[in-house]
């Protein structure tokens, strides 16, 4: 039987991925009395008089919404709301077992930004948290934004913000291997897709400061046509010296690629150019930018993956379940770069000096002390002030 | 401790009466492949090339989306999206508890009719049905009528549905004591709100003939002013001869009288003046339209209440599970009329003619035997024509 064919199997049987469970047993007339009517009454009035209470009473303590327009599922493309659900019904078990937090997929009919951002203000209140998923660029960056302006509970793109910290947290190790100086670094990102952008500047607040993107045609400057606004705004931050070229030209002297792209966009050539130790991420999946054996052989020191079969697999399961498990626990209002920065210092921090090298520079996905950690991350970073406390 | 005290203190510990759980177990990366990347993509495309294969594959085949806008909670009134969270995460316990339908609370922060609809067409891809709760009238039937037109599952506001299906299940048991023949009985209904509504077409369709309305102001005829577009309709099925008077006016020979309306409407005197065997459902709660020693002390033969504490309980909790479990089941688009009816006479049955008596009309909620014979009277009635299939 082929992976194909085991995972249809499974999904069948499965019956969807995902249960609602009663907390409260219900055996008695007396039990139906204290959960439903009439001692239900009890607690609405509470969250009537003071909305604050809805933390104490209901599931918006420690529930997320997993929301999909399916405009940009996995590598499928634009497959819509329905044929998003296996994926959206996924995360919701990730969100279980890595974090025990609550997950519920909720896949919109619609990839309008207007009616996304107000379908998901309208159904906020059975919420802690909303993470976006699998929502086409630039459209996601509006809707995220928006979101985070209109709600008061923290609002997070995982294709987004998730892929940064995971990548962030293997750059750190990588320099800590490679001991090179961040502020010194030459990094080019290929693919200024969602990923590419949020990875780009979560680098920048870590501290790198020459960062070259890249798109299909080649390096992204102030002239490069067709930009949206995101992208744009991108050119101010990047490329300073407004280089133009190709991604070739770009990694010579480049000291970490990041790709976010397509497959077998890095040749060995272009990696014989970069400088010495080199470190990669190639996470076009399923087939890398460039093979992990074809760059160590063209010179890299360090290469990652999305793919669970080579070493150093950048999977945004060490990342997501841990930030909305310390969001939801510390209450955060939004989850800011200093929580993303503290989470990719945290995950670096797993890997002790004894286990750190070339082929293990990030925590396996099923290191117990992942989410824990993570959240604390976040947790420790709610301003005393209350500016990003709800 | 007093039940409010006790419920608060409940609703604390339980922290959320529902939680999501895996149905899948994520032990290893093999685990991981299967149920999200890269397995998770052969059930997202099979659903983009056959939308059928979501009832296959997913959770939507389950699942059912307690939707409400907060705006007529139980007694409460309107108290708004967040505050009704407990009752529909109760709710969404009793559909699990007593159906094994998974339900999840999707409580809406805005009471416009149009958004409403938009924001649950929006969601409905996760979901195989939409229990619709505790919306003020007349926006319910608009948003039941357009939903049922726009969705190709089914819709059922419980306020309307789920009561007029238990209470004519008490009608069909209570004549089978009074013997008396259901074309010649006289009703009257007190309260022309959703439920009164609802009540009143389900006991017109069973066969009913002489049902008149009363309202605040009396009994509802053609001219009576204020009426809302569904209360209008009504005037064409209901009170044929036209009579006007007031609700004491009405009572006057009637053989049953049903409440959904306030506390103590009906005196001693009025219940007097009701035909011989008179059969009365009191459901204004907490506090009935008649306490029930007082209705059978002035000469009624049978008397439900609302309330646990009196015999005769109506109690959706008989309905709605079996409605959407043999809804999910067979695939229903659409709960017809039909439908209701086979479930109020399946409830009827299930009190034998040695337990039929004045005190003991309606099945326990607790009876193992309700959601199965409710489901199953929803399934024989799906049209072999498929007009009611998905």
């Amino acid at each position: 039987m082929t992976n194909t064919e085991k995972a249809l199997m499974l999904h069948e049987e499965w019956c969807g991925k995902i249960s609602t469970e009663s907390k409260c047993s219900i055996n008695s007339r007396e039990d139906l009395a204290l959960a439903y009517t009439p001692g239900v009454a009890a607690p609405c009035e509470e969250i009537h008089k003071n909305p604050e209470t809805a933390y104490k009473y209901t599931i918006k303590q420690n529930t997320v919404a997993v929301v999909s327009d399916g405009s940009a599922v996995l590598g499928l493309g634009n497959i819509g709301a329905l044929a998003a659900m296996p994926v959206m019904e996924g995360k919701s078990v990730l969100f279980k077992e890595f974090g025990g937090v609550n997950a519920f997929p909720i896949c919109l009919d619609t990839q309008d930004t207007e009616e996304i951002i107000k379908t998901v203000v309208n159904i906020a209140p059975a919420f802690g948290g909303i993470n976006l998923e699998d929502i086409s660029a630039p459209r996601c960056f509006e809707i995220e934004k928006r979101l985070n302006e209109l709600l008061d509970i923290p609002v997070f793109h995982d294709d987004q913000h998730g892929t940064a910290i995971v990548v962030l947290a293997g750059i750190i190790n990588g320099l800590r291997i490679t001991k090179k100086d961040k502020s010194k670094c030459k990094v080019v990102v290929n693919g200024a897709g969602s990923a590419g952008i949020a990875i780009t500047k979560l680098l920048l607040t870590y501290g790198i400061k020459d960062v070259t993107m890249c798109d299909r045609d080649g390096i992204i400057h102030k002239d490069y046509e067709g930009l949206n606004w995101m992208q744009k705004s991108m050119t101010e931050l990047t490329n300073l010296d407004n280089k133009t070229g190709t991604l070739a030209d770009a990694l010579i002297g480049a000291d970490i690629f990041v790709g976010v792209s397509a497959p077998n966009m890095v040749t060995a050539d272009m990696v014989k150019t970069m400088n010495k130790d080199a470190i990669i991420f190639a996470m076009a999946n399923p087939v890398p930018e460039i093979m992990p054996d074809e760059a160590k052989k063209a010179g890299a020191r360090i290469v990652g993956t999305g793919r669970s079969d080579f070493p150093n697999q950048v999977n945004n399961v060490i990342a997501f379940p841990g930030i909305f498990k310390g969001a939801l626990e510390g209450r955060a209002s939004i989850i800011t770069e200093k929580m993303k920065l503290a989470a990719a210092n945290a995950i670096a921090s797993l890997v002790s000096d004894e286990e750190l090298n070339d082929d293990f520079i990030l925590p396996e996905a099923f290191d117990p002390r992942v989410s824990d950690i993570v959240s604390k991350a976040v947790m420790d970073n709610i301003e005393p002030d209350g500016t990003n406390k709800k």
